[in-house]
């Protein structure tokens, strides 16, 4: 069994790095913030006896060596940046529980056969650059390293070069690395684990997502002297469209999401009728034929309330998975794993985007869940308990060591 | 008549000053920019041969004396402030128009009985800091000076310290000042004129209005793994919320609008449904009742919204002022210097707030307006003709002449 309390330590003291204003984190992707958190992680690594190496887009590398020089290893792997207003667990807990895992392996002398190593995606949040998991994107050939890197946040900043302001980036080319296979642990995010009181999430399936972002183009005017009839309001469209889709969503119950989360409104002010809009529609599910569905009709809900209320309308895509399938080797694996050391669990669709989901594209990967209170997530209140990290740390271990050898 | 081709001179030097992005300005209260103006409009002034007063609120008063030392000021005022993307002729017609006046008299060596004093009133938009017309509004004892200096922008900085670092903290009382009238030579903003082929709009009344700034608080959650019935979502509020506005101010058609001017979401994520969002009405009519009728359907809608999405609901006042009369004794001398200079006329209810409007409280005021193409305002594309600008002031010109005495 792993070092639980080590384990916890190890999630504060990171914590500590980019503190949220409500107890939380906000160490966006590329900030200062999480050039410190990255630089902890190199030096904890370096600690445990690995070597890090570092992409060229700033994903970590910490590898522990195995017996056998021609044996590719297996990856662990998450992500340390989070949210705006995000958690302590969220990407973390698998970074954290992948490098307990390498110091296990040290405390109880075990030699594998595979290398083990352990990764840090960049930007897997999405928050600051959209599309979420960009990095493993780009190792798994999904995007190109120049879309990546050309990306911009809401403030004009580009990519490429907030990596090269905090000094990560590195010299190794994005993909060139082989895996034998790719474990993530990672928290819930959703509240099915916790009610069914079941301390292990075997996740056999990914949901699917698009993210579209809509812009409005109406007439800035007046809020006072322009008549009713005249107004060209943008904002009105986009309340419009933000109701459409939270009813689509619900026509497609179950397996189905989705929500407007991010708004930009143009020029903003009290007394005047908004000339512009620009805002992201989130829509998922694990069904491909619904999630296309969806698409399609988002899409022409949005074309149809700018035809009603004449308004411009351009719609980009912004980011897109399809629904995943992990490699069900890999999932008998852990679901053995968790029966060999009595943990409960059951079978479990991750209702978020991860790494793995991307790197499934390239190798065999599977992820490891646990449960958190509330189902709550990208939420400065996101919480799980000592035992929980453990118990999904434990079976990650064990799963890991069945797969890399003895 | 005034001198056309000065007076269209100015307006376009002033219109260097804090230019936007699209041809019209950005020249928001108490920033450098509204700094510059001020500078640029008092050497105007005292070229003109004024002395120039300034009160501890940052209202400017340009006085050209009169021959009776008894006599009470007559007064031209509106505002050189703008909207984020205002336009080059709303409110600042009025105080270039004023000091035009001045500068007729002077061309033609008229000395008045009452002196008239050209005023620029500090943060007549209201959209840096709310309410609109602040400083004027003081100045009536509608607002404490110190409720006004409190007022916050969107970034947290405070009207007080604002108006310091930019140096136009006068001596003068403010409101000290007693009025013979005030006159206020303003932009349409609205599409009547235009429409009715009228050079002047002889303004009898103005539309009453509300601001209400809506607080709504559900919870941060993450887009994907939350299932649709655990959300709290105020971003769905909001835009519930918006299309109720619309719907009331349809629904009390004619003399009603109602728009959502200004939004600020968190924590504004693509994969965080929102936890809080900040948004404002504004509501108007130039009937009394209606205006506050839709205000209570208004808060018992936002109410409800909440109600049924669970989420936390607080509704502030931030700005009101109810349907203005003005003064009929000056409405009568306006129509009549329209109709003795040989410009067509109709009498005209004004759609937005006028610092006209609050000096209506301490003094006998009227306004005069000229048309603007499309009726557009609060828009860098606002647009009016020379041939307009001077019909306004050449009427304003006789007006005042009329009530100072020569
Ligand atoms: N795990 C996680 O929150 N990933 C971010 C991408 C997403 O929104 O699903
Ligand atoms: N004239 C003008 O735009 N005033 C600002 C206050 C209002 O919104 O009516």
């Amino acid at each position: 069994r792993i070092n639980s309390a080590r384990l916890w330590d190890s999630l504060m003291d990171m914590a500590q790095i980019g503190p949220g204003v409500a107890g939380g984190n906000n160490r966006q992707t590329l900030t200062d913030a999480d050039g410190q958190g990255r630089h902890l992680f190199k030096d904890w690594c370096e600690a445990a006896g690995c070597s890090v190496g570092v992409d060229t887009m700033g994903n970590m590398f910490a590898t522990r060596a195995g017996t056998d020089a021609a044996a590719l290893p297996v990856y662990i792997g998450s992500h340390l940046d989070t949210q705006p207003t995000g958690g302590k667990f969220d990407g973390v807990l698998g970074v954290l529980g992948g490098l307990e895992v390498l110091r296990s392996l040290n405390d109880l002398g075990i030699q594998t056969r595979h290398p083990v190593v352990v990764t840090n995606w960049t930007n897997e949040e999405g928050a600051r650059f959209a599309p979420a998991m960009l990095a493993s994107g780009v190792f798994a050939g999904i995007h190109t390293e120049d879309y990546a890197k050309s990306r911009r946040d809401l403030d004009g900043k580009v990519f490429g070069e907030e990596l090269a302001r905090i000094g990560w980036v590195g010299d190794e080319v994005v993909g060139a690395r082989k895996m034998h296979a790719m474990f993530e642990l990672h928290i819930e995010q959703g509240p099915i684990l916790e009610a069914e009181g079941r301390d292990i999430g075997v996740v056999t399936h990914g949901q699917g997502l698009w993210w579209l972002e809509i812009t409005l183009t109406g007439k800035d005017a007046h809020t006072g002297s322009t008549p009713m009839a005249m107004r060209v309001n943008a904002g009105l469209g986009m309340a419009r469209i933000t109701e459409r889709v939270h009813q689509i969503a619900m026509a497609h119950q179950p397996n189905a999401v989705g929500a407007v989360g991010q708004v930009k409104v143009f020029p903003n002010s009290r007394n005047v009728i908004p000339g512009r809009v620009v805002f992201t529609v989130d829509i998922r599910s694990p069904e491909q034929g619904k999630l296309d569905l969806m698409k399609g009709e988002v899409i022409r809900a949005a074309q149809a309330v700018a035809a009603e209320l004449g308004l411009g309308c351009s719609i980009e895509d912004v980011g897109h998975f399809d629904p995943v399938a992990f490699d069900a080797g890999l999932v008998k694996i852990v679901r053995q794993s968790a029966e060999k050391l009595g943990y409960s669990h059951m079978d479990i669709v991750s209702g978020a985007g991860h790494d793995a989901c991307w790197i499934n594209r390239v190798a065999p990967t599977v992820m490891i869940m646990c449960p958190c209170v509330d189902g709550l997530s990208h939420n400065e209140a996101e919480e799980i308990s000592p035992e929980w990290a453990a118990a999904g740390t434990d079976v990650l271990l064990h799963a890991v060591l069945e797969v890399a050898g003895v």
